[in-house]
Order: structure tokens, then sequence, then C-alpha cells
């Protein structure tokens, strides 16, 4: 099975700086959109949402920036489930475009399931979590996180 | 010498999700403005640009989610400057707002000073660099980074 690519958009005009290429808090944006497209795929979109009353939230991210991309450009997000447990997801996401295998950016996000109602931590359903296992074993490879997180250090 | 204040806004509509809180991406966006900010203070804004040519790529960016913020509230950024060699420099962002003592958000993130005739990367100029050092110079403590960039992992 190819990669899941959960999300595709143009770079868009509100999305560029001076230089008219994607400033880095948008490519962050395209993750965030990518992550609620992963959510509709376990059970969490926003139909969903108002009956589970239970999201995702993010808790830490770090992403590599590697290739500027300019406006209007059409990007993709590529997404793997790097593994999950009780209420905590880490995912991998890789921005791409057509005319190079080269990622543009790469993100590592750890994810928390929260029950809306607290808001507070909770165990994912056991339908979320039959729908990662299933997108685990869809996967292809699951040493393919090239650009992992890392202390940063000018050393 | 209190902590340098680099950047100030309220949280805007378009910036936050179906529940009124602040979207994960416009954390980052936010941090951004602050980076803009300071490089206006070391000779790299908007004006200065067009005659040196010169800008800040960043490379890599972790970013520690701590609390949420609503819709309309006033919030600022507090910028450290972790270190800087010839070409890079290390900054941490935190984000405040009244009432709390707690950040609602923290990023380490590495910066390149690039030339954007290349755009390749180059060393900052004297000025720069002076800049640099007096921002160092002025900081009360080196020590606080509370909420370092590290793997990300499950375990």
């Amino acid at each position: 099975m190819p990669a899941l690519t959960t999300y595709r958009t143009q770079v868009l005009k509100d999305w560029v700086d001076y230089n008219g290429h994607l400033r880095d808090a948008y490519y962050l944006l395209i993750f965030s959109y990518a992550t609620d497209a992963l959510m509709a795929r376990i059970g969490l979109d926003a139909d969903s949402r108002g009956q589970s009353g239970h999201s995702l939230f993010t808790l830490e991210a770090h992403i590599h920036y590697l290739h500027e991309v300019k406006l209007g450009r059409e990007v993709w997000v590529q997404t793997q489930i790097v593994g999950f447990d009780k209420k905590r997801l880490l995912v991998y996401h890789t921005l791409h475009r057509e005319g190079t295998d080269q990622a543009l950016a790469a993100s590592e996000q750890m994810l928390l399931h929260v029950d809306l109602a607290g808001p507070k931590s909770a165990p994912f359903s056991a339908c979320s979590a039959q729908a990662l296992e299933a997108l685990v074993d869809a996967q292809d490879e699951r040493s393919a996180v090239e650009w992992r997180s890392r202390p940063l250090s000018l050393a």
C-alpha cells in the first residue's frame, strides 16, 4: 500500500512571505489540517465530534524545514503512524510536491486524546483504536521516519 | 533587565478552532512574527532587508503546547537568545498572557542567516553580530530554557 495521503492543497496567498515563499508557521498549518483529516479516519471528525465529545490535542511538535515552496504550488501531506498507546498518538507528517522525491518538510507530533467535557485526557475508544491499528497494519514500513525529532544545539 | 518582549497581539478570529481556542499552527505564527521583530532588532528588518539582501530562515522548530488560550485574549512573546555562531541563531520563544505565570507554549528554533541573492547561507554582518551580543549581555539568565527540544517517544 502506498503512503497514506491525508491532505492536499495549493499554497495560498495568505500563507506566503514577502518573497512569495510559504512562511514557516503555515507548513505547520498544513500539517494541522492533515491531522484533522486523520481524525476523520479514526472516528473523531467534526461530525462525530459532536457525538463522541472527543478530540486530539497537540502536546509537542518538531518540524524540519527542508525546502522552500512557492505561492500556488500544489502540495500534499503523507502521514505515518509512528505508534500509539492508550491515550497518545505519535505521527510523522511529510510535505511533498510534484517534480521532486525530496520532502519539503517533516514533522513528528505527539497528540493526546481528550474528552472535551473536561477537557481531560481519555483513552481511545475501541473503534478509534481499531482504526489506528488498521492504519498501522496497512503501512509500508514503520522505519521510514527519516527526520527524527532531536534536541537542538549549536554544538 | 526583564525578559525581552518581542511581539504582542490579540488571539484573532482566523486563528481559533471550532472550540474558540488558538489552533496549534497559530502559536507558531505568533512566534514567527516574534522572530520578524527580533530580526528588526539586529538590522534584518523589512526596511534594511532591501539594502542588506539578507534574512533568517527557520531550519528546525520544536514546540511544547502547555495551555489553551481563547479568542480575543491578549498574549505576548518573550524571546531568549540561547546562542549564535557564524551563521546560525538558536532562540527560545515563550508565549504568555495576563493572570498566570505559566507559559502557554514554548519553542526552541534554529535559524539560519541567508543571503537572498543565492539564496545561500552567509555569515552575520558585524553589525548583526554586535546586536546579538548586546541582546545576550542584557539577558537575565541564560539557563532559563525550561522546555527543551528533545526526541519524541511513546516510551
